[in-house]
C-alpha cells in the first residue's frame, strides 16, 4: 500500500473515534469516560490488527507493543493523547496515536521487524478537562502523578481513583503504570500544530525544537473612577488608558523579540459605564519563549514598563506572577534524527517550538522526547473545525517511518 | 445675619434632607417617593418661612414664589431638582434649591423686595432614575414632556400617570405646568461641580459656559481569536490590541483638543480567557465639547483613526453611533452678571462647561439659562463621599445674592 492508503485509513479512524463522545451533537471525550472506553476498544482492535501485543495499564492509558526482529533490543516509546477537549476537533491527540499506529501496521503489512521494539501509548488524559489538572495519563507512565491527585474530585463528586476503578483500571497499583526500565531509546509523539506557522509557509510537517516555557501574570491597575463628563483628561487617572498601553508595550516586545510571544487574553475595566472614567483595570498577561532566560528577560522589562506606565499617569500597580512553566528543549539527538527523515524525503525543514503543552512534557521525566508538527488549517484547533489535509498526514506517516527505519539499538 | 449663617442654614437643611430617603441605610430618592413628599414638605415650610407662596405643580415640582417690589414685574426663575440617584450624596439638586431659598430668607429678613420677582422650582425629577428618562420635572415645566411618557412603567409596573397622581399630582392638567408667560428673565441654578476643575484651581465657585454636547460610540473590532501559544505575533489579528490602540487615540487627541473630553468606560475582549488571543473587542466611546462642531470634528478624526488601526491589523470595524446631543450654550447676558458677581466679590473667574446635564437643559426650552458650579470635593459626585465646604455654599449665596441685585425689570 502507499502512503496515501495509510492516510486515508488514518483520516477515517479519526473519523471513527470523533463518533465516541459524551455528547450526542459534539465531541467531548474526557478521562475515564464511557466514551473513551469505546475509543480504547476500537484502538485495541487497530493495534492487534498491526500485530501488537496490546495492554491498558493502572490508569486506564492503552498500550500496544510492536516487537523487534531479536530479544532484548532497545524500545522506542511512540504515541499522543486520546481523551478531548470540550466541542473538540478531530484531530489533537488521536491523529497522533493513529499515524503511529499506521507507521507499524505499514512493518506489519510488509512483515517486517525493526531493530528496536515499539510502544505505542494512547494516553488516558491529556487534556485535563475533568480534573482540572492535565497530564494524567504520561504523567503515570513517567511515575510522576502525585498519589494526592487520586482524591481529586470531578464535578459529580467522583473521585480520580474511583473513576479509574470504573474504567477498568487499580488506582492502587499506579506505581505499575510508571514505564521504568533501562531499555528506553526515548519518545516521538506527532501533534498536529495547533497554530498556523506550517500553512503560512506552505509546509506539510515540521520539527518542534522545544516546548516553550510560559508566565502568566495577574495585573491589576487602580487609578481614579470619575465622570467621564466632567473630569478635564489633565485630571484623569484613567486605569483602562494605562492597561492599553501595556497590551500595546507587551505586543511590541514580542514583535520585536524573536521567538517571544505575549497576550493579553482578559481584560476587565471598572466600574465598566460607558460614562464613568475605568478607576480599576485588571488584565491577564501570557508571555512564552522556548529559552527561559528570554522569557524571564522579557518578563522583567514588561514589569518595569507597567510600573513606568503606573507611575506615569499616578496609578497603583499589583503584578502577580499567576503561574509559571519551564522550557522543556526536545534531545537534539533524536530531533536530529527527525529533521534527516524531513530532508530525505525532499521536504525543507522548520524547526520550530511547541506554544502549547504536549504529553511529552511529563514523558521526558522518564526519557528523551521528539515531536513532529503536522499542519491544520488556519492553526484553529480546541473546535469542531480542526482540520487536516490527507496528503499531510500521509507525509507524517512517511516522516516518522523513516524515522523508526533509521534507528538502532544503541551499545 | 452674615452669609456664614445662611451657609451654616444650607448645609444643616442639606443634611436634613438627606433623611429623607426610601432606603434606612442610604439616600435613595425617586421621583413621586413619599421620600420625595417629604422632601417637599419641609421644603414647602423654608419656602414659607421665606415669606413665598408656595405651590406644586401638575407634575409635582415645588414652586415658591417671592413677589417683586411692584405688581407687573417680571420674573427670575431659580431652582435645582430634589430627587437623587440611588445611593446618593447630600448636595446633588438639593444644594442648589437650597441656596437659592438662602438667598430669598435674607431678602426677606431685611425686609426687602426686589424689582423682579423670584419664582423657586424643586424639580420633582432630573435623575431619571425611576423611569430611565431624565428631566421629567423640568420638561413638564417647559412644556417639553411628551405625552407618551406618562404611561412609562417602572420596575413595579407603576406607570408615571399613576406615580403623579399618588403623589397629589394631575396627569390629565401636565399643560397646565407649563410655566408659560412672557414676564420670563430667565433661568440661573446652582449646583455642585461634580467634577473636579474647582478644586485644582483652588476656586470656591465657577461659571458655567455651556452644557456639552455629547456622542456615545459602541464600536466593535472583529479580529481571529487563536492560541496564546501556537500563533506568533506576526500572524495574529488580535481584536484587544486594536480596541489599546484606539483607546490611547482617543486619549491623545482629547489631551490635544482644549475642552474635548473623551472616555472608553467599557471594554469587553473576547472569548476572554488568558491563554486565548482576543477575537473580539466591543468598547464603548464617549466624546464631549461645549462646541458642537469640535465634537464632530473629534468624532471624524477617532472614526478615521479607527478605521486605520483596523486596516493595519486585517480587523473587521463596526462604529455606531449610540446616542447624541447637542450643545447648550448657558444665556451671554446672564452669565456676565453671574461673571461679574463673582468678580465684585473679589473672586478670579472661572469659566468652564458642563460635562453633565442639568435641568436647565430642558429649561432652556422655555428661557435663557445661567449656571454657576460650587466646588465639591474630588470631584466626587452620585456617591455619599458627596462633599462641599461651607464656606464655599457661603460664597454661593453672595454671588447669587449680589446676581439677583443686579437684575431688573426689562422695559
Amino acid at each position: 500500500m502507499t502512503n496515501n492508503r495509510y492516510a486515508h485509513i488514518v483520516m477515517q479512524r479519526c473519523d471513527t473515534l470523533a463518533g465516541f463522545s459524551e455528547e450526542p451533537d459534539r465531541l467531548t471525550r474526557r478521562f475515564a469516560t464511557a466514551a473513551l472506553r469505546d475509543a480504547n476498544t476500537a484502538v485495541v482492535g487497530w493495534m492487534r490488527a498491526a500485530g501488537m501485543a496490546v495492554r491498558q495499564d493502572a490508569l486506564g492509558n492503552l498500550i500496544g507493543r510492536y516487537e523487534a526482529e531479536q530479544p532484548g533490543a532497545k524500545t522506542l516509546l511512540l504515541g499522543s493523547h486520546l481523551d478531548s477537549v470540550i466541542d473538540a476537533g478531530k484531530y489533537d491527540g488521536p491523529l497522533g496515536v493513529l499515524v503511529a499506529l499506521a507507521c507499524v501496521q505499514r512493518l506489519y503489512d510488509q512483515g517486517r521487524r525493526l531493530p528496536i521494539a515499539i510502544e505505542l501509548f494512547g494516553f488516558a488524559d491529556e487534556e485535563g478537562v475533568r480534573y482540572h489538572t492535565t497530564y494524567l495519563g504520561s504523567q503515570a507512565v513517567a511515575g510522576t502523578l502525585a498519589p494526592a491527585t487520586l482524591e481529586l474530585a470531578d464535578a459529580d463528586g467522583i473521585t480520580v481513583a474511583q473513576a479509574i476503578r470504573a474504567f477498568g483500571g487499580d488506582p492502587s497499583r499506579l506505581a505499575d503504570a510508571r514505564r521504568s526500565g533501562d531499555d528506553l531509546l526515548g519518545y516521538c509523539e506527532v501533534h498536529i500544530e495547533q497554530g498556523p506557522v506550517l500553512e503560512a509557509r506552505d509546509l506539510p510537517v515540521g520539527v518542534v525544537s522545544a516546548i516553550a516555557g510560559q508566565s502568566r501574570v495577574a495585573v491589576d491597575l487602580i487609578g481614579m473612577a470619575g465622570h467621564a463628563g466632567t473630569v478635564p483628561m489633565d485630571l484623569r487617572q484613567d486605569a483602562l488608558c494605562a492597561a492599553a498601553e501595556l497590551v500595546l508595550a507587551a505586543e511590541a516586545l514580542a514583535r520585536d523579540t524573536p521567538g517571544l510571544v505575549a497576550t493579553v487574553g482578559q481584560l476587565d475595566a471598572q466600574p465598566g459605564a460607558s460614562n464613568v472614567i475605568p478607576g480599576r483595570a485588571t488584565l491577564s498577561l501570557d508571555v512564552r519563549h522556548q529559552d527561559d532566560a528570554r522569557r524571564q528577560q522579557a518578563l522583567a522589562q514588561l514589569r518595569q514598563r507597567a510600573a513606568q506606565i503606573a507611575a506615569a499617569r499616578r496609578i497603583a500597580l499589583d503584578w502577580r506572577i499567576a503561574q509559571e512553566s519551564r522550557a522543556l528543549a526536545c534531545d537534539p539527538a533524536l530531533t536530529e534524527r527527525l529533521a534527516q527523515a524531513v530532508g530525505a524525503l525532499g521536504y525543507p525543514l522548520l524547526s520550530l517550538p511547541s506554544g502549547a503543552g504536549h504529553d511529552g512534557v511529563a514523558i521526558s521525566a522518564l526519557t528523551p522526547i521528539a515531536m513532529l508538527f503536522v499542519r491544520c488549517k488556519g492553526g484553529i484547533s480546541h473546535n469542531p473545525a480542526e482540520s487536516v489535509d490527507q496528503a499531510d498526514v500521509g507525509v507524517a506517516i512517511d516522516v516518522l517511518g523513516r524515522f523508526l527505519l533509521g534507528l538502532r539499538t544503541r551499545d
